[in-house]
């Protein structure tokens, strides 16, 4: 069911516009009373975060179930290897999703603070393991913006695995902070 | 002018609350008008934000004006280098801008979204440079990642200067990718 309203709301966002849409329209849409819909998500805009929860959870298990002679930055690309499957199941709706987003300033913010949260999360996490601060956040950040960009290429290209795109992506940021010797000036 | 309402606004922004306050208030205490508190920000939300737009346009002159030898990862190093002065001038309200945006939600998904934009205005600075789309857009989520880790590690630690915590998070993040050989499993 929830997949089911998913997939009304994000046509009836296609078709109407963001802003415009009721969550009765989506309810409709799914062939489902206003109040199912409620059961399942709190308002319209929450449709299009669903899944971070779990996300961030998996997340969070994988870095605390890694094994302690991992770095910090190999624990957090297992704990990306171990998410894959969630993003291939919601491959369907990341295309669709991702326009909605772009066309909402608001949504747009929304989304950023989510990956916000979940680098803070993440930088926790690793901090349980014994990781410095510094390095954690710094781990968490990185690690962050580069799984970003890995998901972001694959949406854009799946002949290849989201693994593939995050090994590509790991393989370049370290052949590219390794030319030059110093930042600056 | 513009400084001694920065400054004020921080004042009532702490004494008050965020959402408590006024921009009549943040006037009263720089000893202005209203209206000349409008004639310098659209709103009391823009005071936190002041000086985006320099940094923005400062970050992106620099990465345009580098020499064409330099590959992504260095040319951003060194617009971040160019603009420690702007970082080093504000310094005085970032503790407490930092503590108003970190007491509302709404303020720290602006705060994130800003971070947001100048990644996407990076990465396009950087496209223009003649830097591959991908490549491109992993070099401004990653540098930038390391930028704002880096900005944070000095507002903490002000002993040493902000472009020798670049250069540790540089090195740090240099050494923590190139260990362990491949990310998986």
């Amino acid at each position: 069911m929830r997949r089911r309203l998913q997939q009304a709301a994000l046509e009836v966002f296609s078709e109407r516009g963001y802003d415009q849409t009721t969550t009765a329209q989506i309810a409709a849409k799914a062939g489902v009373t206003e109040r199912t819909f409620f059961r399942h998500f709190p308002d319209k805009r929450e449709v299009l975060f669903d899944g971070e929860a779990a996300l961030t959870s998996a997340l969070i298990s994988s870095i605390a179930d890694a094994p302690q002679t991992l770095g910090p930055w190999e624990t957090l690309l297992r704990a990306f290897r171990s998410v894959e499957q969630l993003f291939v199941e919601n491959r369907q709706f990341s295309e669709p999703r991702q326009k909605v987003i772009a066309g909402s300033p608001a949504l747009e913010e929304r989304a950023l603070a989510k990956v916000g949260s979940l680098t803070v999360a993440l930088a926790s996490a690793l901090r349980r393991r014994g990781v410095a601060d510094r390095l954690a956040n710094l781990a968490a950040r990185t690690g962050m913006a580069t799984f970003s960009h890995a998901v972001t290429s694959w949406l854009n290209d799946d002949s290849r695995d989201l693994g593939d795109h995050l090994v590509q992506a790991v393989h370049e940021l370290r052949a590219m902070s390794s030319s030059g010797s110093e930042p600056g000036p």
